[in-house]
């Protein structure tokens, strides 16, 4: 009897324990199930069979009514959420409207918001909230760090994962309608029948999801794909190929969303190959997907190694041709004037070109932000684009996706709070980055005591601060390792690589001091930015001190706001970041009690890294900057505990990039 | 002309910094050159006339005598130095007491004591003082981190370094007065025809320097060496080979100082392998030995792999002998009962054999002290041993040396000061550790701002209990790595290997709690103290917390004098070592245009690296203990930055040690 009762006791603990091991793959979707919640839908669809599916098992409130209503306060997807008499009605003029508001009910219960006598109204700021998969045909994803692509074209379409279905219930819970398959440095082989077969698997999964998809196009398409001698946009045979193109794919996916294009940038195939301008190339590609109401998402983001200030460059190209594209192409347009780096000042063509729609592009898998190893929770840097440039200025957001195969999607818990943030800033701009953060948490890790998500949230909130502290304050940027952009090389010194791709063309640091001179003395960049702002920026004492080394070469000496030198300041910044870090985990491993043993030890052991990655970053940055300076470290500061000469040796085996000089590098390393 | 200057100037450039460059190869001998002194002496003779040099080079005072001359007050090697009328006249009733005079003087000049109308006695406290180079024939040094022995047996007899000359003069410079040359893991070969000329040349060079050449011999050298059946030391043969051979010794060297002896112990032959004690081994060699004044030195260092407490062996198997050794025998104690641990109480077997000669054995080279890597300044240790062995119970003092060919000639600047303090304390083991590390400083780095003085020697005297804390707090022991003993290896478990050199033997952690019970109720080590101590080391309540693991089995929960669990108290202690070492490098770093270039930067990397360790010591111990603790890190620590599973894949490739086990080492990992 004694052992039997020992053998249960011991079944149930490991039954206990199983339930408590959690591997992250319901991302913030932790719904009850069977609540048998009474819902009624106005007909059965693939979408609404969703939404009631979803209220039926997780809704644990009055009875639930969807209703397909047109209402002058309701855009297509906005939704109302009304509770009268001990029962809810959900209204929207659309299906997917619906969807939308049954996962905000969810959401709703899952953060403890009082849905009694509350009622809601929605509307998205953006018709279109879009996710960018930088995703390779081979499965590699550029710039990812979770494993390697969704997609699995081998398989596809015969073999489907129930990943896609996840997915795309994921972006539908936060929002998200659209999503760009394919990497921008695209394969001409996206456009084959073949993979078009594989795409319209996709579209059919995520259809009922209100999510659309949208692929990625190599400019030169119909040279690769059917030997044209040309890819001249004005060319016929080019024109003609395009439409056939377009009514092929439209055929197979009649709601195909459009194309994003990479076009002469960084080594990519575009219409001033053929001495065309960026605008006759969107505008061919446009007229090709009109018909079909399908668009254009045409980058911005070009510079070439000859000019003198990278920063400059989108700028002075697309500028000038403001008003010259149709109304079915938006231009997409990096947040910052480089390339998401920890913190830029946003790009000075966002309200240059008032008769062009433009969208935002933000990055949320974390090139330059520790990849999938660091805690960095961007929507403050979100929201700090934000104040610069009203949403209302923008057609759309796209966000550079952090997804993969890894079981938790994102590789790092707190990765998936940016695709959670970005799904509802996309939706909504004005969200606070403590509501969003608030929000995750309680439906990432449940209820804990207030205390406790109090210092999460902290947490979450300092995170990205912290990144810019140890990695680069002031206003640095770029200053990471060649390539794979993951840990510090301010020193990195490649023969023949182009100079706009060294650190050293961007902090230009010299005996006398640090950082870019884009003032009115220097290459004025700031004078592409409202007078105000130029202003501003362009007088050293008036610069606001987080963009201080982005605007000026500021001597080592110059007196800041703390009545500290710049090089005293700069060892403070890093000395901070690598602080703030500790703090983090001590906020973590003070939660351990509240949080499953698996996400626990996979954030921990995560945390760690970035301790360590933060004072490596600290290290070589201050003592490679010392020999610049000339300056001591100030002797309050913890010191380094690295040798430059070491740090300088670490060379990092990271390959997920397309480096046209990867050749090179080898040579020289 | 204008030319002309710069290439002066350049030249006068490159000179200073020349000049300026060091490394530390004149450990604390950075006399003046060129003072012209006027110096008299009452004969030629080797040792006087290296006073006269050394006071005509680098006296900066009045005139000064040398005098032999007996006196009541001053023992053979004892010197006084009186200031009268602008005349120093130093006074001894040996040449050797003259050259320590000569040296002390020089001392106080340079530790800017007032020589004026002060008059100064000195004796020794003891006539021996010698050191022990565990160094092999193939010049490894056994524990050395110092690069190779300074013995160059194959250029022996017929080269002569001038490293030879230096190395006598620097212990001269402190008073040592006697050297070991060779491991007492001795190789038979040392007593050779071959290598007694070898040794020779070395007794030739330190005579003068008043340094007395002394061997480690093996106890079956009568086997290896001539084939005898037998080393039985009650033997006719045997006794008539070690007359023999000691004999041939003192044709060769006629102030051949004695041998030293490792018998019986970790694998060594000895007496007991014939049926006879300890004391009939080491009486046969003092036999022959005594006719020619030279003296045993036989180690206590004894434990046998069946026992079940190490600790309690080199009592156990000693006291029982005591009164039965020769007069001129010495039984060479260590310190602590175990082996050169960060801390350990003191060896019980001091007070116990009340009739016998003892010594006391300290570790010079840091073994268990981080090796050369780590500054940890030890005579705030050694003087911790005279607070409960007074210096006047015992015969001599040895160190085993930390000595090799690096140019700074410890490996670590800071490890001179250990030679430099073992030297100062044989002498006179009053002086105050402060006071050793002060004139230390002084001659070693010159005079710096009084600030940065006192912040030096603040660090110096520091860092002995920093390395306790990050390493083995509250009597926690020899939890280090297996075989070289420089990192933490708390878990380490070797299929095959004695238990009493695996860590676990020592820490015993498990759920209840960590420690060795030594009291009363576990192996009862205490009684081997004297009453009153062993009274209060077996009460958990009255032990001395920093020795408490080291008796007592106590509870995670245990109540410690701060309020706190045991727990948390030992991560405290851990976080505390983290953050001390932390502050050195501060210290040092401040200190940075004060002392030169090369010794700057080497002691300053070495900080890095003892910074670096020091975490990995704390995560290590405290995520092992922690599995045993089920505790939580207390949260306002500083947390892990390692995982434990890294940490224990962590296999140095150290080597110089003598490992029995090498064979099975390798086969387990």
């Amino acid at each position: 009897m004694k052992y039997r009762i020992f053998s249960l006791f011991y079944i149930a603990i490991v039954f206990v324990t199983q339930m408590a091991a959690e591997d992250g793959s319901h991302l913030w979707l932790r719904l009850p199930a069977n609540a048998h919640a009474e819902i009624s839908a106005p007909r059965q669809s693939p979408t609404l069979n969703i939404a009631v599916e979803e209220l039926q098992q997780a809704w644990k409130g009055a009875p639930v009514r969807l209703v397909i209503q047109k209402d002058k306060q309701l855009q297509a997807e906005g939704f109302r959420i009304r509770h009268e008499d001990n029962k809810i009605t959900l209204t929207s003029p659309t299906e997917t409207g619906l969807l939308y508001a049954a996962y905000h009910l969810l959401r709703m219960q899952e953060t403890g918001q009082n849905v009694v006598e509350a009622q809601t109204t929605e509307n998205p700021a953006y018709n279109l909230r879009i996710l960018n998969h930088w995703d390779n045909m081979d499965r590699t994803v550029e710039r990812g760090y979770a494993g390697q692509s969704l997609w699995n074209w081998e398989e596809l379409p015969n073999t489907l994962s129930d990943r896609y279905k996840e997915y795309a219930r994921a972006n539908a819970s936060i929002g998200i309608n659209g999503t760009v398959l394919n990497n921008v440095n695209a394969s001409p082989k996206i456009l084959s029948a073949e993979y078009l077969q594989k795409v319209k698997a996709l579209a059919d999964i995520f259809r009922p999801y209100g999510l659309r998809v949208y692929l990625s196009v190599n400019f030169a398409s119909p040279m690769a794909l059917d030997s044209l001698s040309t890819a001249d946009p004005l060319d016929k045979e080019v024109i003609r190929w395009w439409k056939n193109k377009v009514k092929e794919i439209y055929r197979i996916i009649p709601d195909f969303g459009g194309f994003l294009v990479k076009a002469n940038s960084e080594g990519q195939p575009g219409p001033c190959d053929f001495g065309r301008t960026h605008a006759e190339g969107a505008n061919m590609l446009a007229d090709a997907l009109k018909p079909y109401k399908g668009i254009v998402m045409w980058r911005a983001f070009v510079y070439s190694p000859s000019d003198a200030d990278r920063a400059k460059q989108a700028y002075l190209e697309f500028e000038p041709l403001d008003g010259q594209f149709r109304n079915n192409v938006i231009v997409q347009v990096k947040n910052g004037p480089i390339d998401f780096q920890p913190r830029e000042p946003y790009s000075p063509l966002f309200g240059a070109m008032q008769h062009t729609p433009l969208m935002a592009e933000f990055q949320v898998t974390q090139e330059y932000l520790g990849h999938s190893n660091h805690l960095a929770y961007l929507a403050p840097m979100w929201k700090e684009f934000f104040e610069f440039v009203a949403p209302a200025s923008l057609k759309a957001v796209a966000g550079v996706a952090n997804i993969g195969t890894d079981a938790n999607w994102c590789g790092h818990t707190f990765a998936q709070a940016n695709w959670y943030a970005f799904g509802r800033l996309a939706w909504q701009p004005s969200l606070s980055s403590g509501n969003i953060a608030d929000e995750w948490l309680k439906q990432t890790f449940g209820s804990q005591p207030s205390d406790i998500n109090a210092q999460l949230k902290k947490m979450m909130l300092d995170s990205h601060e912290a990144v810019v502290n140890y990695m680069m304050p002031l206003g640095l940027h770029h200053i990471f390792a060649w390539g794979h952009h993951y840990g510090p090389e301010p020193w990195c010194s490649i023969p023949g690589a182009r100079p706009d791709w060294l650190p050293s063309y961007y902090h230009r640091a010299d005996k006398q001091g640090i950082g870019f001179d884009r003032s009115s003395k220097g290459s004025n960049a700031v004078a592409q930015y409202p007078e105000t702002l130029a202003k501003q920026y362009d007088n050293i004492d008036t610069c606001p001190e987080e963009y201080l080394l982005w605007f000026h070469h500021v001597p080592w000496s110059h007196r800041m706001k703390s009545g500290r030198s710049l090089w005293d300041e700069l060892c403070h910044h890093y000395d901070n970041g690598v602080r703030q870090v500790r703090d983090f985990q001590k906020i973590w491993d003070a939660a351990e009690k509240y949080i499953d043993a698996e996400r626990f030890h996979e954030v921990q052991s995560k945390l760690k890294i970035q301790a360590r990655d933060a004072v490596w970053w600290k290290d070589a940055c201050l003592l490679y900057f010392q020999e610049f300076s000339g300056m001591p470290i100030p002797y309050e500061i913890e010191r380094p505990i690295h040798e430059l000469k070491d740090l300088q040796k670490v060379h990092l085996p990271i390959s997920n990039y397309e480096c046209p000089t990867k050749e090179l590098l080898n040579k020289n390393r």
